[in-house]
């Protein structure tokens, strides 16, 4: 048996005050879920969160979606979903490329205090947002701004600029035992 | 570069429909927030959602307490922050149990679809929750309920016994360059 560590009670943070870097990665269940997680933490906190996500499309109604409207925190899908699916992939990149630049805005422009940039891993690696202009983004940031990124295979050079990285491991997936995504757990 | 996957849209939910046993386990950082973004996601979803945390104690107050009471998911904590600060393990152990008892009522009944046991496997690794109780009443739960276990470390028969099971990584903290918690990322 363990013996139980010395907790100390959380208090007023002390020290520096500054905005974070934040990198869920990996193959694993919890990536989205756990930037959604501290976007409520946040919200709870008082603080202005906003979630771009660069996958689901405009008028996608996910649970978080319906439970973020209620706090009123505001999500904006910038993928296009059906059209992905019809592999217009020109339309695909302009579209994705465009929302960056809506999420560019918003982080340049100090309005919140913490923001979500949920699967932007993927448009990165086809090439359709620019690795070079996200990093210099973060960098020209206003310094109280939390950026949160998630998506599997984040690029190294994002993991390095990152303050906190925690790789999302695949041990076991439903999925991989026949078991069918659920409502309200999937999505 | 590399190439977009097909993406097929979401749909209804095919096939059987259960509940599944979710744990974050790990040492990295993320792992309560992806329980919270579940609750955040099923709650959107309609389900009926309650968390209970093992550690923090019965008054806490952070950022999720807030933000889940705006949304009017009963959040409870079970542990006895200060007085485990105290080292008073006879207290903590009795508290824990008691809780854990209360947990496992919330668990049987079938009042709950998703249920979050944040922190759970603290107090299992301490001996004050025993671990054939709680994978007991995993497996006489309704069929119905999901339920989500977080927290370092957890237990091999959990991990054997759940459906899907994510090992946070830390890949890099914050902490360890010296960056101080920071209020509404942290707690």
């Amino acid at each position: 048996m363990e013996r139980p560590p010395r907790l100390k009670p959380y208090g007023r943070p002390k020290g520096e005050r500054r905005g974070l870097v934040l990198v869920y990665t990996g193959d694993g269940k919890g990536k989205s879920t756990a930037a959604f997680g501290l976007a409520l933490r946040a919200h709870g906190r008082g603080l202005r969160v906003r979630v771009f996500q660069f996958i689901k499309h405009e008028g996608a109604r996910f649970g978080e979606h319906r439970a973020f409207a209620q706090l009123g925190v505001p999500v904006e899908g910038l993928g296009d979903g059906f059209t992905w699916k019809s592999r217009d992939l020109e339309r695909s990149r302009a579209l994705a490329y465009a929302g960056w630049q809506r999420a560019k805005e918003a982080l340049l422009s100090g309005a919140y205090d913490l923001l979500v940039l949920d699967e932007i891993t993927y448009p990165i690696r086809y090439g359709w947002v620019p690795l070079g202009e996200v990093l210099e983004a973060l960098k020209d940031r206003p310094p109280h701004v939390h950026v949160v990124l998630t998506g599997r295979g984040a690029p190294e050079a994002l993991l390095e600029l990152a303050d906190t990285v925690t790789e999302m491991r695949k041990v076991k997936h439903a999925f991989d035992q026949g078991v069918p995504a659920q409502r309200g757990i999937e999505h």
